[in-house]
């Protein structure tokens, strides 16, 4: 296990976890969101705004950052967190989720998944070894190894080729990786498969690797089948390691992910719907465009200290979307990072308080949602 | 003259005035840059960003919130300075200007300009009692006359009609006039026909406004025929009086009309320039989706105190405008508002210290430009 990047379980409640990591850029509480900065910035927000916001871990994106501005201009320019004036911690996937959701053509074999730029059309590929270079250059503090993720409804043969590759990268992976200020970890496939998802992990796990993902999840599968299997699956990481469940979620989808044993998060769903003018709150989303919001001069939550709800009305913001105008998705999304980042505290809370359950149901009820 | 407003000059300095306005809202050091805020919002920018970047005043369009999200509408939410969040003063246009670059069809007779709307293609009309009633729905510190302002190349007959109109609607403004904590401006037409700016200056100061505008320049008129009539025109008003030059303009139209005795300006290129990834600096304009800044660690401007410097690099900004990230045209125009506002406080400082023209020299020459 790599030095730096310590995980501390604080406390349990049923399957859920209260913990911290520690990072060379510094320490996350516990279950934790991380907004997403897929091309060295999450969308719309300034580093200020994202820390006032509460987020203390943010993502970044391999695939986009290596096609650009391209890995080795970051590391000149002293790495990503230098590039994009982002103080905290930074993880950053792999790309093998990309290849798979963003390049129009690609060719997979254990060499490495070959693929056109979605930008310019160019033929790239993608090693174990080069995904680890990448992330190197980045410098983020969590890197995570090459996978094969497929969608969901991959037949059950091929779902088994890709994690027999899953495995043979992690450990090339392993192999290639140097940066001791950087910790690696390791991705678990398998779909809804859990005898394959036991065999990956079983196997992942005799390399010790410093962290867990869960791959393949968010992937096409319906809520319920991604329910079905998300607590046995995480029963299988080590508990001594920090587990990440990757891409997700919705509000309701993290907070089954807490129940599972999950510790970390992430997903577009803050910043895209924010974009896209709808709001969280704690009584489920509200579209920002419809009319009535027109004269309302409440702010989207009355108890939200975040600088949206301090300052503006929903008219005002339903007047920003009706106008067209960039300041509505940047207002908005800050206000939805800041609703995932205080759903995490709560859930904290929760978790140390041994009421967790009882939290998750009272959320679910006020979204209108059953557990 | 209205008591709320009032205005201090300080210090001259060949016709340059060093002056202070006093407003509802706040004391604002003039000559003074007001960044354009058309539909209730500075184009990217939070209120606390356009503070942090020293803007003092803003401008807000008559025309563009009267047709939305409405004047009334405002007004039921507090006001102008509520609604958006701008706790500093807030100088409204009249919309005059509006009615002929923007309305796709339009009638103007001493009656009204009737026009349609560019949103959604409704007839509106706009009469100087309603111009008045708009203006004083939102409430802001400075409101505007109702003004026929023609483009520049109008005929010599035509352009008598319409100081003749300006003329007649400034009365019935004035007389529409209620609200005790919002001052009134005249503006001045006449295009560059500086006997008949004379003749309408000479009617307007006999009315006794708290503040007097110069409209009809930048209005297709080339930068040498508008130096040409600025500084006769800007001494035809009232010396007492603040004198505000609408819809100036480029930084060398601004010390132009510093040096002509102007004490107020505004101008959308910080933020339209900053949208289309133009940076100004004192070294001349950077275009930042050129690759000569690709790997470019020096911020904008070193000496910049602003956020967009101190903290981002021009590769981070390349980068950000070829990945089309949203917050490239933010940090962009933060700098460019700050750019503008710093200029405005050397120009101050310049013009208390008797060192104005030796300033704007040595301004002009290092932008590549000559007086």
């Amino acid at each position: 296990m790599s030095m730096f990047s310590r995980f501390e379980l604080l406390a349990t409640d049923g399957a859920a976890r209260r913990g911290r990591l520690h990072t060379p850029h510094g320490t996350v509480e516990t279950p934790v969101f991380m907004p997403v900065g897929t091309q060295a910035t999450v969308k719309g927000l300034t580093p200020a705004q994202l820390e006032d916001a509460g987020a203390r871990i943010i993502l970044g994106n391999t695939y986009h950052l290596a096609l650009r501005p391209g890995d080795e201009l970051i590391r000149d320019m002293g790495g990503l967190h230098r590039f994009m004036r982002w103080d905290g911690p930074i993880l950053t996937d792999s790309g093998g989720y990309q290849v798979y959701s963003l390049a129009p053509t690609r060719k997979i074999d254990d060499r490495a998944a070959v693929f056109r730029s979605h930008i310019d059309g160019s033929l790239l590929e993608l090693t174990p070894e080069r995904a680890v270079a990448i992330q190197e250059n980045l410098g983020s503090d969590i890197a995570m190894c090459l996978d094969e993720c497929p969608p969901f409804g991959t037949s059950a043969d091929y779902l088994r080729v890709a994690v027999r590759r899953t495995l043979l990268w992690a450990r090339r992976c392993r192999e290639a990786h140097r940066r001791k200020d950087q910790a690696l970890f390791a991705i678990v496939q398998g779909g809804t498969d859990l005898e394959l998802r036991a065999r990956c992990a079983e196997e992942l796990t005799a390399l010790d690797f410093p962290g867990y993902a869960l791959g393949g999840f968010s992937v096409g599968e319906t809520p319920e089948q991604m329910a079905a299997v998300l607590g046995p699956a995480a029963e299988l990481l080590p508990r001594a390691k920090p587990r990440y469940l990757m891409g997700v979620g919705r509000p309701e989808d993290v907070l089954a992910g807490v129940a599972a044993g999950i510790d970390m998060f992430d997903c577009v769903l803050p910043t895209r719907n924010g974009r896209n003018a709808s709001a969280f709150t704690a009584e489920g989303p509200l579209r920002m465009r419809n009319a009535c919001h027109k004269r309302d001069p409440a702010p989207l939550e009355s108890d939200c200290p975040c600088y949206t709800c301090r300052h503006f009305s929903r008219a005002y913001l339903h007047h920003l979307f009706l106008a067209k105008e960039m300041l509505g998705p940047t207002l908005l999304s800050l206000h939805n990072v800041a609703f995932y980042c205080r759903l995490m505290a709560s859930v904290r809370r929760a978790v140390e308080e041994g009421r967790f359950a009882e939290f998750r149901a009272l959320s679910l009820a006020r979204w209108g949602l059953s557990a």
